[in-house]
């Protein structure tokens, strides 16, 4: 799935940056900085999969007997210790680490790996990766901005598909199959997740479609994406069907123009935060502060939430290469809620937008 | 999505065992654990959901703002502690824990957070809660063994399905598709995986399936599940394009016979390990012993891999209620793989074999 990168000089990075920051071994497992660094992700079940890299060593990736053969060696990167049904997996972890004295963990590895490490190696001290491993994969190389641009435009065709299609009379279930069927039939390898929230459910950010049926005169706001060759797409446009309230007119205006306001606001050198600000700024002074009720985006690229995360606080300037979604929204608890999603990338200049189907509020019937 | 269960109940059978065993606080997030306790499921992502049960207290959803509208209130079992985007969630955990000295986390959590909170609560100690959270979860209640039927049922009405369709010429990713959508169409909620592995792929047991066009005299393992109602399938049948070869066809009835004395072996009492050497020993005998490469089987239910495992070492007596899949394989590098799964639960006299389509290799064009 994942294309063919050179990941021994990934690694080699990695190892330049361990040496800077007093880190001996990386462990990565679960999650997208395994794939990352070796072309192979683990699957997300019991048996433990680890690469192991030390700083000074080669690296080994131990990995369960039975899904070996899934492993695809990427020249002299790793190499592959596979453990049968019988073994210990944290014991062979724990034996490459040996009496290295720091060692930097994946975020999403399972707590109990983290316990029995931590129960074997009493001298070794374990700290969070992800302080390492951003400061490769949130700065995207050429190709990868390639791969996350071609997921988005499959994305922009579906937004063009559904504005053909009658919401009115169907379920929420219903269109979100039909949003993961058109995702696939635009080239995805995968379609994640399917977000349509209509009527007073659109106010629920995180919505899971169910069996509400849409009616007339209400906002579907329809957030969706997969992957592509590994790489992650994540887009919102709202709908509407009939004709929008005042209210929901004065609220969308506002809102379109808030994720201009961010999306114009990328450049090097400006903080993520001054991003989130952007938007904010506009949404707050129109009277909808407290209606926005989350960031206003997340970095992307094989992880579908990535650092960069564009919000309050986060003071890192921006630089090129750099891939995050523009997602404010406005939710009216009860009644309505609405959410504009692209995925930009900081440009030498400035913003370089991946998505591009148009942002206004789509009448459908 | 999940059935409404009595939670609160089982939170407090879970503070019955948490007193036993010198518990002071239960710490469950991602995975399945959450779920069973509070009929919620956290979002697989950076955002902290936990779900705080204090052994003494009553029990917090810590969980983000912006997914507190898809938490429902399952009785007075827990409360919900909403946190902002600016907010540090690690902090209001470790707030809850307090003094507390020995806190259980769910196995899955992810591991930066654990660090956080070892950083935080440097006097308290922190096990697995697995140890805890699957002596409810492995002995099903009577409407959770309705579920899984259910949910294998619906996988069997897949298969028969599957005896009529054509398989040589067309991808494992169409077929992989095309089971998914059957298995929608059949009253799951979720398709989660869909293994197609056919020819030499057949013999890597968690194949992904891919663009190879199935030709004619292989086999095709088909492996596959979702999730109904929040309780998950996972059934495989072998199917076979034109005729079998000799050796197919010997392995095969082997296989058969294996997979059926395993079944035939599941009653009171009985080890978990005595169902794995059920199997292994006839294809040990047979001389295939070292190309049946995993355990025979492992346990299901709102995770489709949990206890108890069928494996040898495990030797845990079998109880009425034990749900767990039975499934050898044989696998011939570079040439052919084969594996029969089924559902079963462990009744008050035998087996009771949630999965009954025919387990014989399924000819097809």
């Amino acid at each position: 799935m994942f294309p063919d990168f050179d990941y021994a000089a990934r690694l080699d990075r990695a190892r330049m940056l361990m040496t800077e920051r007093g880190i001996d071994v990386l462990m990565l497992s679960v999650g997208a900085d395994l794939p990352y660094f070796s072309g192979y992700e683990a699957m997300p079940l019991e048996r433990l999969t680890m690469l192991v890299v030390p700083r000074d060593g080669s690296a080994t990736m131990v990995v369960p007997r039975l899904e070996a053969p899934r492993v695809q060696l990427r020249g002299d990167a790793f190499v592959v210790r596979a453990w049968d049904e019988t073994e210990d997996p944290i014991e062979i972890a724990a034996n490459l680490v040996g009496t290295r004295s720091t060692a930097a963990l994946g975020d999403p590895t399972w707590s109990v790996f983290l316990l029995g490490l931590q129960q074997r190696l009493a001298h070794t001290s374990f700290v969070s990766a992800t302080g390492l491993t951003r400061e490769l994969r949130m700065r995207k190389e050429p190709e990868e901005v390639r791969w996350l641009r071609a997921a988005a435009e499959a994305t922009d065709r579906v937004v063009a598909r559904l504005d053909g299609q009658r919401f009115s009379g169907r379920t929420e279930r219903e269109l979100s199959r039909l949003v993961a069927d058109m995702t696939l039939e635009e080239g995805h390898d995968l379609a994640s997740f399917g977000i349509v929230a209509s009527g007073p459910n659109a106010a629920s950010p995180h919505h899971e479609a169910g069996d509400r049926v849409i009616g007339v005169g209400e906002t579907i706001v329809v957030d969706f994406g997969g992957r592509l060759r590994g790489y992650c797409s994540d887009t919102t446009r709202t709908f509407h069907t009939g004709t929008p309230s005042g209210p929901v007119a004065d609220a969308f205006s506002v809102l379109e123009a808030a994720q201009a306001a961010a999306r114009a606001a990328v450049a090097p050198g400006v903080s993520a935060e001054a991003v989130d600000r952007a938007a904010r700024r506009m949404i707050t002074d129109a009277g909808y502060g407290d209606r926005f009720i989350h960031r206003t985006g997340h970095g992307i690229g094989l992880e579908v939430h990535e650092h960069p995360y564009v919000v309050e606080g986060n003071r890192l300037p921006l630089e090129p290469g750099m891939a995050f979604s523009i997602e404010p929204g406005i939710y009216e608890p009860g009644s309505f809620g609405m959410r504009i999603e692209d995925i930009v990338v900081c440009g030498d200049a400035g913003v370089d937008e991946l998505n591009r189907s148009p942002r206004r509020l789509h009448l459908v019937d």
